[in-house]
């Protein structure tokens, strides 16, 4: 299913790795996103980890066609030679992964990769926009979930979704957020994730009267009729027209009204009012549902200040582009390189101006902290690959405000990261979809509550060892008075 | 390329088509879009339409393969009559349109559809989306390649994509829009749109200094240098390292360097200096390139206030997501039906609350008036299918405020939706992406820069005919009046 991402210039950078003896230069570069950015406030708190089956379904098959290569010769400069290393083009490096549904944070290694200099080149631009488009999405899903608490959520976006993949994989990923389904039939036909819907407006407008249109409807789908009641006026008439089909055609077969849809006026008004007319007929298994322009903002305050009577809600436009914060900030940077000669590991870095875009050098591993007993999530640690993690007491700093700290004792330690290819194979299991929506479902309960609060929630710590931040430091430093020399030529 | 998007409700309500006689009613909808949304300020002025040669490759290509038919039964509720139905589905009707790339306004049919009911339905979701995108993208590059005021725009947002097609088509679209090209391979092979690039920090860091970097770069593509300068240090570091290059190596052999990137800093004050800098070495025709989170603001405000020194800005995440506006609000409303018995057009109504949700009945057509002399556009009129409108002269009314109105006498007339499908057979032909790039810069010149304006651009008139404002209005009454009974009830 999945088109090739590249940027033209990680073509032009492959080959002159190749001509300036690269090829076999191993390049480790982690892909990550801060939080200094401009971004919506989705990305203060936690976000959810998603896209790592589309980016393995990439690695495995990408490779170059004829027809490529031919394009790539009459419409470039790319060399003859280059196009030839592109021919027999594959990864053979390592990827290691978090694996998708778990809630992530600011400065983490997300997915780390370790391969020939011009190959983690060229797979950089896929990996980062089926990351950034998945975490989006499934972040956006996640925090509507929650909002709705228990409630269900119902993905409705595809005709407001950025293009055919956008509304397919977005379903998919709001689905392992905990969405219980998608109006989108591709993410039905293709994941198997469950396909909901109601009606439109048209159908009920193109029958003579409204109730006409309903009892159509109940006649076709008796044991799944949800009518969509405002069309013309949701208390004096959908309704009303709904409870009628329910009583003189459904229930003399034996069978229940499923539910009434509400897509406009005030959602939370009208659903106490339906609720009642339901009711007074007996109706009090027949669901009401509710749409239009809806996100966790306006969710939980309906749920909470509303008291509104809705069981179900139906999502659009506000979750399948994740309006209100559109990109997600991935990035990918080097952090490590060997040589084959000595299979050293030199740690890179780059600084900046802006601390937060200094990169921390190194290959990694990230490990998060549970309490032995609740099971919380007590904190995150970054360290270096071959540090050795105590396993009966951490003092662990808040990396925001290194004089933060809190001294744990109590913990079960867990590696975040987990092996996906190993020299170019894949060793990783993918799970189903179900799998890993329950899965999210899991490790989004070990969040503490304040850290899953929607606006300014409390910040979860995300450390830098010691040995880490002391590397980062003295590189930094290094960095910079090197860059000082070339100031003074 | 394009995956199917259907909405699961479509299906649903078409098997109820079936079911109660409307397989043969002609239904007629209208894509507009409505400028009372909460929409970002992208959307007040001017849109560019795009999207048509998807959602034509679509029609084209609609069928349900025995895969499909599976699933759908064994996975839904949907009856085999229906699914038999989808067997042998094709689309039979007819489709109207305005070309990709021409400027449209709130209130306009973009896009009608005239077809028996099941499959109007059915084609609704997947035509949404491929415009929904597609406009969306094309208008946000327009106003980023209007800004830069002749200077090149350069598209280069893959990594930021909202997924694949995202990224592809998304780049397409922006070429359509004005800009000169694009970082994104797949756009690049399969819509031949140019292909540009320069190089990333990684390269940079992984020589033993910035000029190795660079000396190697221009070695490989001495005749397309781009070196990015901000590693180290824009002005200390990079431009003395580009000028090396450029003095040591590349003028020797009888080559210029062509360009340098600043990606991070002050940018206006860095151009500046930079300009300077290569001015001085008789480097005066090596482009400035300038790119981190630019908009067509940011863009506006450099080159008005900044007096930047800036040849070409290459654009990421705000235009391929269309950022701060990333949802575009297109709608498909019913707006007529024709029964096989007698023929007749009946046109249809949805009174809404909110009088901008209220829909315009009836078949239309959509016209531009051009000042015959100038060129300009001098506003638009929704017309009724069979009218005839006057060629010498005409009163055009703001329909947002009817007392306001313009005499209109020396103009050129002109039909804008076009015949694109009729009883299926497609009738139009599909312009190349060149030719339709080139039509989107003639047309953008005929609007007047107050119409262009970013914020609170002047309001373009938009007009419905006597004929059918009264139409509208009686339809609402009776409509009012019916939902009014209903109330009694």
């Amino acid at each position: 299913m999945s088109k090739k991402l590249i940027d033209f210039y990680e073509l032009t950078m492959a080959q002159v790795d190749l001509s300036n003896g690269f090829e076999n230069q191993w390049q480790c570069f982690d892909l990550y996103f801060r939080n200094d950015r401009r971004e919506g406030v989705e990305q203060k708190g936690y976000s959810i980890s998603a896209g790592l089956s589309e980016i393995i379904d990439y690695i495995q098959n990408i490779s170059f066609s004829e027809e490529e290569l031919d394009y790539l010769k009459n419409n470039t400069d790319l060399s003859g030679k280059f196009l030839k290393y592109l021919r027999t083009f594959k990864f053979t490096g390592d990827i290691y992964a978090i694996p998708d549904g778990t809630p992530i944070f600011p400065g983490e290694p997300i997915l780390t990769v370790w391969a020939p200099a011009p190959q983690a080149k060229i797979i950089e631009t896929d990996i980062l926009n089926r990351f950034n488009h998945a975490c989006s999405i499934a972040t956006k899903a996640k925090r509507i979930v929650d909002a709705a608490h228990g409630r269900s959520v119902m993905e409705f976006g595809a005709r407001r979704a950025q293009g055919d993949t956008a509304a397919i994989n977005g379903a998919k990923y709001a689905y392992i957020a905990g969405c219980i389904g998608t109006s989108c039939y591709g993410t039905g036909l293709s994941y198997n994730v469950p396909l909901l819907g109601t009606m439109a407006h048209s159908l009920v407008t193109q029958f003579p009267t409204e109730y006409e249109a309903f009892l159509a409807y109940a006649k076709e789908f008796p044991d799944n009729s949800v009518l969509l009641v405002d069309t013309y006026d949701t208390l004096q008439s959908g309704i009303p027209n709904a409870i009628r089909v329910a009583k003189e055609y459904l229930e003399p077969m034996g069978k229940r009204l499923k539910g009434v849809r509400l897509d406009s006026g005030d959602l939370a008004y009208l659903s106490k009012e339906a609720r009642k007319m339901l009711d007074r007929e007996g109706l009090n298994d027949c669901k009401i549902i509710a749409s239009n322009s809806l996100d966790e903002y306006t969710i939980e305050n309906m749920l909470l200040k509303g008291e509104a009577m809705i069981d179900s809600f139906g999502v659009g436009e506000n979750l399948i582009t994740s309006k209100a914060s559109p990109v997600f900030g991935g990035v990918y940077k080097l952090v490590a390189t060997s040589n084959s000669e000595d299979g050293r590991v030199r740690p890179k870095i780059k600084v900046s101006d802006d601390p937060a875009k200094t990169t921390v050098p190194g290959r990694k591993r990230l490990y998060r902290f549970y309490d032995k007993d609740s099971g919380f999530a007590l904190g995150d640690l970054v360290a270096l690959a071959d540090e050795e993690i105590p396993i009966d007491n951490y003092k662990l700093v808040d990396h925001t405000d290194p004089s933060k700290y809190k001294d744990l004792s109590n913990y079960v330690l867990r590696e975040l990261q987990v092996p996906i290819f190993e020299k170019g194979k894949l060793v990783y299991t993918v799970p189903s979809i179900e799998e890993s929506r329950e899965y999210c479902r899991k490790e989004f309960e070990t969040l503490y509550p304040e850290i899953k609060r929607f606006l300014n929630p409390h910040v979860y710590y995300v450390d830098l060892s010691v040995k880490l931040a002391k590397l980062k430091n003295y590189m930094s430093v290094k960095q910079r008075e090197k860059n000082g020399k070339r100031e003074a030529i």
